[in-house]
């Protein structure tokens, strides 16, 4: 059964233009006020017709002999008063196994749909997974105030449901499980307002139903990125946000399951630093107790440090800080750093083999265990699964100038490659090598952080690399310096103050040993393993030059 | 073979008394100024020395047929100038079934004992692990040069050892592997100072030792704390600094594994945050493109908000930010938080079991898998394994109060425990219930944050609990509210301006399940498992009010 769709009740901070593909992720800050003032006073008029609702509610329920079996939980049996013994089933386990067996769930009144004063639809969503229940009067159960009492309730209620598990004749289009529950009994735990801000149906619609009302002039609501993160409690409840900070925890669990298996122990580093971080104007300042202090723009010195700790092989999983005031769609003003650095015994290649390994084990394990969620995300964004090879494909640098050379686009050989450079050369080394995941490296030094290791038969270039997904740079990595002498001229050289990075540069004075490492930012992992369109979907609540809340 | 003591030197740093137990973390401006200049004076006198010492070694080497076999290894050959293909062991891995293979090592040389001209003996060290080097001069092997190209090395300089596996007649009691390495090749990866600003024996001498020669009137060095964070990239390398950051990952990949099985999903929430986090004046502030911002003091709205946003289950490993003016042996400026919530069906017990579970687990790993690790605190710093029961130990606050007042300590039955109470309770939690583990639930209301639940029998009351590790507080939990009316006037009650958490405080409207959670110091799980006094022993480059660098 599909749902119908809502077309009552206009919802406040929807708009119907396209304002998905935005680059800019913010609202004026007078837009916003003007929103919060109109979401405000919506939410008081909802919130009055709520408490009548239930008023009028109760007054029938005194009539009915079935009154127990349905209607609001009180107050105190929500705030742990006893413990019932009484087992709960989860939607996502639901299936023909469990015919005829009475089950108690839990979930959000997702849609309520009156068929008559003697039967309603209730589909019920946990998570991922969604079943459509039945509410009909029989001998021994139902009632038609108890049905009313359904229909009246508000989407997305959170509502326990005692019920017997039928086998539908037909297959159930509208929700996951393919079982019906029988209902017996319906409380609701807590109600959501009437005139939600966003309407689910809307924030989930695929990108095809879009392609669709195109074509056939239809106007479908479609929530706009801004309004998604305004209510994003309410947009992180769509199948493909569920799937895709589900998708994010597999991404963390890899990287941390393969570092832990080659023997790489996870740190923590401090994010409150003295100076500067890396240098650039790019850092949150704050200050410390009377010190000036910043938060650090990756964990870099840190995990180095650490490696002169005697750690060998580290890894860090932490949030990091960019105060750049870039309004791309894959700039975020914080983020989770994918951090790792090792001893190297000879070449950064070693470096590389680890990423090609890492990268290449997470993406397998991505397409074979997370079907389910990778389905979710495709039936609301269409895309096409990543194309890689068993063995990354390794480009110089000065080759993949080459190629862009060849194809006639004219770019400095000692500079760094802008993003069409980037796009264009993702697009002829997929033509050329059929695969979406390579690496480049030998960069030219001028470009690298300072750092950054000099190639030893030319110092206009680094032993460092870039690594690509779908066109766009993911992965930074480099074999450092760890020659103390060095490090400190080639600091002076890119205008570093000496001062702020003392410590730093001290490490390497009581027996460094050579290293290397790379960073990736986990949102942009997720993001194009996925192909989706900006960091902002990967990013629980993200944070970019003009969004601080939620 | 017990490496020699070094007396010559006296090391920069290094003071003789008992500096170690201070709960003060910081030095003063002027004397880290002092310390600096001092330590820089040094520094160059030390590379100049080295710079001598290397020419005239490079002299002597023309006249050796065996120079090949040793020498400083060029630069140019570190900045990844080609892959030999040649095979690397690692120190941990070597024992007597590697018996006259030859072997190629890499690692700290952290003692160099000469014995004569043609001879000398070298402890090699990778992260835990030490092995002993026998230099000799035979027919087709070594050289007098050589002999003095290994002496001359400075300690903790990084070597390359190519070598034959010998099994020596008495058991080796200097290194940590009981096999010897026949030296055969002996090149320097990277040079130490001659003058290390910390000694790493001193830095990992046992308490026990420090007992003993209390006891004979014998004199120390000991390291002060102030001094080995100063330092840290030296301290880190003593076993025992080894042992409690891989405990650390221990910690956390338990705590990662048990919540991914019980159908958790990691997160990661927002650091900058508008507003005051949860209100209080212990926050960070910043400014944030032109709005005011802070540093999240936890994940705690957040976390919940992921609840309200359908996660069902949620944990996250992050930063949390402090600014208060803690100089206590038990409070950092940042640390790493572990925290989790859950929907509750019924009754904050679910959380108090998964706590009970998770820890439980937790400890078991540690002490059946990190023996290794354990052993090496315990060696610097002698503690009793935790006592603690298979089904953790549950008391009502007013049952500890009751306990307190018994043995004759007054105590305010609607005020919070201070640390002094805290600890007795645990001595007579210990007495009679023998465990160091336990949880304490049901506390006052008015000693708990805004969004804790009230109990449903008595509001004075709240369902939240602390647990307990040797009479210090580790984990505080509790139910949420998660009814928004209720919860704004908790917050109101509380003095939180409403605006600053108007999103949060909406998150609740829209349908909010039940819900509990609860939240670690990462840093303090290590600490009390392993009691250590002070919890700069576990974290890596801590943050207290005088302390931001290195």
């Amino acid at each position: 059964m599909a749902s119908a769709p809502s077309t009552d009740n206009p919802q406040p901070g929807n708009t119907p233009a396209n304002e998905e593909g935005s680059e800019s992720g913010g609202i004026s800050k007078k837009q916003a006020k003007k929103e919060a003032m109109k979401a405000e006073k919506l939410r008081k008029k909802q919130e009055a017709a709520a408490a009548t609702n239930t008023a009028s509610q109760i007054e029938s329920l005194e009539l009915d002999p079935r009154a127990d079996d349905f209607g609001d939980i009180p107050m105190d049996e929500l705030q742990s008063k006893a413990v019932s013994g009484r087992e709960w089933t989860t939607i996502g386990s639901l299936n023909s196994e469990l015919a005829d067996r009475t089950v108690l769930l839990r979930g959000n009144a997702q849609t309520i749909r009156p068929v008559s004063k003697k039967m309603a639809f209730l589909v019920v969503r946990q998570s991922m997974s969604t079943v459509q229940c039945v509410l009909t009067v029989g001998k021994d159960y139902g009632s038609p105030q108890m049905v009313k009492f359904a229909t009246g309730l508000s989407r997305e209620s959170i509502v326990d449901i005692e019920g017997i598990v039928s086998i539908p004749k037909d297959p159930i289009k509208g929700a996951t499980q393919q079982v019906e529950i029988q209902v017996r009994k319906l409380y609701c735990v807590n109600r959501a307002v009437p005139n939600l801000p966003i309407n689910l149906e809307d924030a989930a619609r695929s990108e095809r139903e879009f392609e669709k009302a195109e074509a056939t002039g239809e106007q479908l609501v479609r929530v706009g990125q801004d309004t998604r993160l305004n209510y994003r409690v309410l947009d992180l409840r769509t199948p493909a946000n569920q799937a895709t900070f589900r998708i994010q925890c597999y991404v963390e669990d890899m990287f941390r399951l393969f570092l832990r298996r080659e023997n790489f122990v996870g740190i923590h580093t401090p994010k409150l630093i003295a100076g500067s971080s890396e240098g650039g104007s790019a850092v949150f300042k704050l200050d410390y107790k009377g010190q000036p202090a910043c938060l650090a723009q990756s964990p870099q010195l840190y995990k180095q440090m650490a490696i002169c700790g005697g750690f060998e092989r580290v890894f860090e999983v932490g949030s990091v800080f960019r105060a750049e005031d870039s309004y791309t769609h894959r700039h975020l003003c914080e983020f989770v750093g994918l951090d790792a650095e090792m001893e190297i015994k000879e070449h950064y290649d070693e470096v590389m083999d680890l990423v090609d390994r890492l990268f290449v084990t997470m993406f397998d394990y991505l397409n074979e265990n997370c079907k389910k969620e990778l389905e979710a995300i495709d039936r609301q964004y269409p895309f096409e699964p990543l194309k890689y090879l068993r063995k990354t494909l390794r480009l110089t640098f000065k080759e993949g100038v080459e190629m862009l050379k060849e194809a006639g686009l004219e770019v400095d050989p000692l500079g760094d490659l802008n993003t069409e450079s980037e796009r264009k050369l993702g697009r002829l080394v997929f033509d050329k090598y059929g695969t979406e995941f390579y690496i480049l490296h030998r960069y030219p030094l001028a470009v690298r952080p300072f750092y950054t290791m000099p190639c030893p038969d030319d110092p206009a270039y680094s032993n460092s690399f870039d690594v690509f997904i779908r066109g766009e740079e993911i992965i930074s990595g480099a074999q450092r310096i760890h020659i103390p002498e060095l490090l400190t001229s080639r600091a002076e050289a890119c205008g570093i103050d000496l001062k702020t990075i003392s410590t730093y540069i001290d490490s390497f004075r009581y027996g460094a040993p050579p290293h290397g490492g790379f960073g990736v930012g986990l949102e942009r992992v997720v993001m194009l393993f996925c192909a989706l369109n900006n960091i902002r979907k990967t990013s629980l609540f993200p944070r970019d030059p003009q969004r601080l809340v939620p």
